[in-house]
């Protein structure tokens, strides 16, 4: 890619992760699998899981129909609705593009906000994307999110 | 907008939420004033407030001489300088444009750290803006703060 | 700068501070001394110490082999093999361009994940940049790093 290409891709998967992230902290998961292409494979593990090579995580899903199947279980669990999530998603870095897919790594940070105002820090890591052009939109084929902590709350209850 | 003139009115709004929360983080407060037109809208409100249809919000103020008033109580008041205050602002979204008005939201973080070096999460949450261009500056018209938490600190102390 | 390479430079700083924050967070800490030129200044220090006209710092290498020679005590050490650390980087503001030299400030925040999961706010604070072009690349001159807490960890163990 030349240089103006480049900041077009950069812009292009800015805005893909902003509006993903809007998407779940304003409570609208319904979307959210709208963001994968139908064969993705989404993944919530550790670095630490990773170098040893354990490819399991603890949240995976290889279709979109899984994440749809997912945000039901949890409209249904009720469990996330008492605290605020707020992620904060750093600058992508676009690690190279192979036959129309584009690669990138994103930190992010997310931030809890309890119903009774107390925040921490619920996750920090980076996202491992595989993004393609599905009509014009950018969308994930695949999005490993990498957390920096292997201790994750019992249930991760929300995407990250 | 076609994506050319996008990415060019997302640079100018990138621009200008880094230079606000910088005016604030840098204490220098009584340049605040100046990101707005003259009559503007700020608001500091929670997710659960405007859920509500509570209007009122915690911080209120309906042109750009309230919030300079806003700055000289504070610095009467002195009882921010004790701390120090990070802005950690997310990539804007552009949510539409009406009329030469820009609407976008935008994730922030807010780090606060006391005299002492302990540092804490402060405020988390997003702006919804409406944003016009004056005089080739972009300015807000509307900056309303939407805080996760309920729970504010007796008195904000400081612009968010 | 006119409009268009404002934006060009911005996206050239952005994505250097990405490519900086994740050579550390990856732990390729033997690929952060490159992101400088030879005759570099590099400095963490704090708000206060700026203020009060401290030009110390809490740690200070004035060329790239005194940041090599970091990295090598660093490895040697070992001292941060039980965390990881996140940088979250904000947005680039540039203050100006003089004789080919872009000023540049960001603000920044390091989150730091311990072995058994427990996640804390690091440091924050902003950089200070003078950043030139190198052979097509983005080096920086000069990064100091100006921490909002005074109180520093007795050794800072990573790069910031």
């Amino acid at each position: 890619m030349n240089a103006v290409g480049l900041a077009e891709m950069l812009v292009r998967v800015t805005a893909l992760n902003a509006a993903y992230a809007a998407a779940i902290d304003d409570d609208r998961l319904e979307e959210w699998p709208g963001f994968f292409v139908d064969q993705c494979l989404y993944k919530i593990t550790s670095a630490d899981n990773l170098r040893d090579g354990n490819e399991a995580g603890i949240v995976y899903a290889d279709s979109r129909s899984m994440l749809a199947d997912r945000v039901l279980a949890l409209r249904r669990a009720n469990i996330y609705e008492r605290q605020t999530y707020r992620h904060i998603v750093g600058t992508a870095r676009l690690i190279g593009s192979v036959a129309g897919e584009i690669r990138a790594e994103t930190p992010f940070l997310v931030v809890r906000t309890m119903r009774d105002g107390r925040m921490d820090l619920f996750a920090a890591g980076r996202y491992r994307d595989r993004l393609a052009d599905q009509g014009g939109e950018l969308r994930f084929r695949e999005r490993i999110v990498i957390c920096d902590s292997s201790h994750f709350d019992t249930l991760v209850a929300i995407p990250i």
